[in-house]
């Protein structure tokens, strides 16, 4: 359950390493270090992005849907080749502030955290580009905490279109 | 004080639990998961939201004053019933950082921490619904941290009238 | 590496130290507590705010430049007396979540935190002051962890005139 203070059962280098993978998340997406970003899934992960108004409304449709990690890298292709001469470009800046975690029986970490997207276009004045929370399932590795899954629900529209991965 | 870093003496365990608590309660709040927000205080607990504005002037006028539990529990039967069809919704999103924390002889936590809420309307654009800060009582419940008093402090008008608890 | 998880080599007490000093730094700066801001930087201490568009040009411009701990008290000496009855004042609140973290050899930490500033002018609607990040250089003192160098980067320009530090 979402209330349930599931922490107080986590070992404290555990929930130590799953923010410090949500710290090391939003660095390599404001830092636009794509590699970066790429590297904090693991070889089996799945990535997508879906607005609250289409999965209220049972709609499949997605803003990102990333169902294998070719496809990551793909994106990260699109952004820095394909589109590179053509997007507006605007940099990012994530709070992901953890807000219930569980453990399952195989020891994969299930994580819900809110996230709030500051933005800023064409050095101008800085925005809110999204809301939202992401639904995670994590593996520990040898290498540390890696999405197996990482998905996005966002509250309403983003204030711009969006050309990066959240 | 407010800038003493008393976290150095807090036992973590306890530090992972207050975080976990604020972190409950925002997914309780954003799922609008009401009877969960209500689960997060004491039997004697209160619950109030002032601005800055009117705690400055020294006026006693509050945006929300549930000086008891009962108080939580008509608040909720007002959003889902009594309002229910009348309430233009709209999406919140809470980013709450602990900023201070301090031990009471008696094992009670006084814990101050910012609250930043993102929100959306009708599936529109995210902005900024509040800027403000808790002022906090927790006790150490066998059942984990429990608000025994939580103060809500805005920095100004909301961007929109308040229909939910922040 | 931005995207390394540091955190994981971190003492579990030194965390939550870091955590507790950006703690402190918020709830000082948002209460307007300008001593104790700066008593969160050692002696030898230097703070800077500069907008990335200056540093990707490689401009030296900055909004703030404190060189040594001297301007840290002249710049509150700005804020409380020379432009005392100037200033048109606002109210701020800062999110400072943890990137990133290293430890030197010499258990000095290097630490980059997110910011993402609210704020409200004349009790109005809150808004996004600024996004950016920190560039800090952490040391543990007997008294507890203490800037010996924070500079803020800043993703472009803040909503307003910035009368206070960030």
């Amino acid at each position: 359950m979402i209330t349930e203070i599931a922490s107080s059962e986590l070992p404290a280098g555990d929930a130590a390493l799953l923010d410090a993978l949500n710290g090391a998340y939003a660095a390599a997406l404001d830092s636009q270090n794509w590699q970066g970003w790429i590297d904090l899934f693991t070889p089996d992960c799945s990535y997508a992005v879906y607005s609250l108004e289409n999965v209220d409304a049972g709609l499949p449709l997605g803003y990102m849907i990333d169902d294998r990690h070719e496809r990551l890298v793909d994106r990260v292709k699109f952004i820095t080749e394909v589109w590179a001469t053509t997007i507006e470009a605007y940099r990012t800046r994530h709070g992901i502030p953890r807000v219930a975690t569980t453990r399952d029986a195989d020891g994969t970490y299930r994580v819900r955290a809110n996230v709030l997207v500051g933005y800023t276009e064409s050095n101008g004045t800085p925005g809110m580009l999204v809301c939202g929370y992401y639904d995670d399932v994590v593996r520990m590795t040898a290498d540390g905490p890696r999405f197996v899954r990482r998905t996005v629900y966002l509250d309403g529209t983003p204030a711009r279109y969006l050309a990066y991965p959240l």
